[in-house]
């Protein structure tokens, strides 16, 4: 069982995103793959930094994946600079989509007179098409001259595809009298299921971390985040969620799991918390975010198990979509999700508890129905009275506009 | 591996249902718990015959199934009549809902004169509410009453609930110079993903077959037809087929696996599969049936995977509706169905060959649009190039006015 670490005490909030650690530039740009969007982003560490991602478990993983868990393996987790590129997903693309992957990096290499290894590359967008490289090639030039005016905004908006919102956010805290910060940024939308979706996740820190600290660190968050986030059910072949800490903050290296180490993680877990939920309400059509709370299961897997059949049952999506407090839709994908369930014990609640030891409580219908309404976010929790572990899904409803978006895909 | 047993020269299909063989008798009435619509079904066999059932695996299992399956044991695998209603699925409903099912039985048993234990019943319709017991015993007066006159559709129309069609077959075969009949009825729609949705099969016939050769023929059937589909990936509390045999056909009885056997085999593999097809192609919404057939995967366990990871992809599903031949999207289910396979092997045909070893041939998008457009079925094969096992899944396309009918149920 995961030691639950989030402490909102421990950091702060602020303004800005990629950029807001020290020593970290970015820029976005029109490199035209796209038509006439931001489509090429580039990241940017003045120092060296430790480095660690987490990549698609698609067998069809695309080929920045591969190139980039390369350059993290020999690189021995550290990393300078990411380039990812919007519209084309360079996957299911064969010899020839490696062979570009790997030329990309030569550009990043040349162009800004870093080692290959220390450069990480990634895409979304359309499956089996290749990369259009001159573009790629002269749009990096301009995200490189862009470096040297601030461009977290830009580089958050040029990863998006059908997303309709940026997502970025900056955290601080204080170590040893040192302001440390982080910063990230994220793009969601369809095809979120991760295990890694077209879900890209990009954090940088100028914390001072040791790499096997910041690796254990990242897996740990992203399982309970990121992880834990469906628009669809549908696992991307492009997933990734990268951290980078160049260590400029100046506070004492973190090389153990002290109050320190455990102050990171509190601030690092809130900013991957904040943008897997904004992917998640950012979902495609979504007019609602749902949060599912699974209470008291035998194991993490089993109230993991239930949390996400719950999230992903099409019918409780269309409900919420509905407004309809439909609770036994809830209640048949708990009963399928294939964790150990007593129906018999299962108690629901839907901003009120509704369901008791498997069986309906007298409710308003009409005041669910205004309060599904009336929220932008919706509640569900089931306490299954097996165990003492929890676990929280986000995902989001079912709607015309989902069908519509990806009828076709532009 | 599964012996593929289907052989259409084994059997001819005929008009009818599920009165097609003899001594099987069946009415469907109004009993007022649905509006102004047929929602009590009655099947009743002349003679006691061996039966049997698939229930759903879901863990709120509706208490009608627990009820019949309880039966089935107390008899030994025997029935005479079944009761079925629509509207209201007596799931999670507790004590008093399973006291409401053997009220059920109760009534069926005085009404016909028959031993409680020889009383299947079963429900479809909303979760969470409690049967209306003053219309079911009203109405099973009329139902019984209506047993004198040929009634297969009118049952066969009274178990649907959000169907837009009814749903069923009748089929004939020889053995030993007697004509053997088996007649079906299903009712499919939303919430399938059977592990046995609400999906309900009922097959009748007059075969002589022993009691354990006649589960054994179920098992192996419904495990290849009817939980191979999916309309949502969601799996009942109510599922539930139903196969009962009276011997009044007049053959020697069928006593091991000879050549009569495989003959009902392959007769009844067809009646369960044009059923669970029957249910595909009229889920809720759907334009188009979609056949996924995974070839040469390594066991029947992987290739199960892949083609119900297909049928279930919400992005694969809208692409469809869109009429769009998006094969990036077929190939990334294929990448997180949990299966082993080789990326670089895979084959992908959508009318022709248009995916080989992982990549993309030259194909006509046009042409495959205007197929897709006017297909009402379209078929899906992956070759995996794996191994020798074969599996078909079958589904349909997903659309707005699947949203529109799941936002409120009725």
């Amino acid at each position: 069982m995961m030691k639950d670490v989030l402490n909102k005490e421990d950091f702060q909030v602020v303004k800005g995103g990629i950029t807001y650690p020290k020593g970290i530039k970015a820029s976005g740009v029109k490199c035209g793959i796209r038509f006439n969007k931001k489509d090429l982003a580039l990241i940017y560490s003045e120092k060296l930094a430790n480095a660690w991602g987490t990549f698609t478990t698609n067998k069809f993983k695309a080929a920045p994946l591969v190139v980039t868990e390369k350059n993290l393996s020999l690189s021995g987790g550290k990393l300078q600079v990411v380039l990812i590129n919007s519209g084309i997903a360079n996957a299911c693309t064969g010899e020839k989509g490696l062979k570009d992957a790997w030329e990309t990096v030569n550009y990043v290499s040349e162009g800004l007179k870093i080692e290959k290894e220390y450069v990480a590359v990634t895409s979304t967008g359309k499956i089996g098409e290749f990369l259009l490289m001159k573009n790629i090639e002269n749009g990096l030039k301009e995200a490189i001259y862009k470096l040297s005016v601030p461009g977290g905004t830009e580089a958050a908006e040029a990863i998006l595809t059908t997303d309709t919102k940026k997502k970025e956010i900056a955290v601080n805290f204080k170590l040893d009298g040192e302001e440390v910060r982080i910063g990230g940024m994220a793009k969601g939308s369809g095809m979120i299921h991760p295990n890694m979706a077209t879900m890209l996740g990009f954090i940088t820190s100028d914390i001072s971390i040791k790499g096997e600290l910041l690796q254990e660190a990242l897996k740990q968050v992203v399982e309970k985040t990121f992880n834990m986030i469906s628009v669809d059910g549908d696992t991307s072949t492009n997933d990734m969620v990268l951290l980078m800490a160049n260590g400029l903050a100046g506070n004492k290296l973190i090389d153990k799991k002290d109050v320190d180490y455990y102050k990171f993680l509190s601030a690092l877990q809130h900013v991957a918390e904040y943008l897997a939920k904004s992917i998640a309400k950012d979902g495609e059509g979504a007019t609602k975010m749902i949060e599912v709370e699974v209470k008291n299961a035998l194991s993490l897997a089993e109230a993991k198990k239930v949390a996400k059949a719950v999230i992903n049952s099409p019918l409780v999506k269309a409900a919420i979509f509905g407004r309809d407090p439909n609770w036994g839709r809830i209640l048949a994908a708990v009963g399928y999700s294939g964790a150990e369930v007593v129906p018999d014990k299962v108690d629901l609640y839907l901003k009120e508890k509704i369901v008791e030891n498997g069986q309906p409580l007298t409710f308003s219908r009409q005041k669910l129905h205004e309060y599904l309404e009336s929220s932008d976010e919706v509640k569900i929790i089931i306490d299954l009275k097996m165990g003492e572990v929890n676990a929280t899904a986000w995902g989001c409803d079912l709607t015309y506009d989902y069908v519509k978006i990806n009828t076709k895909y532009n």
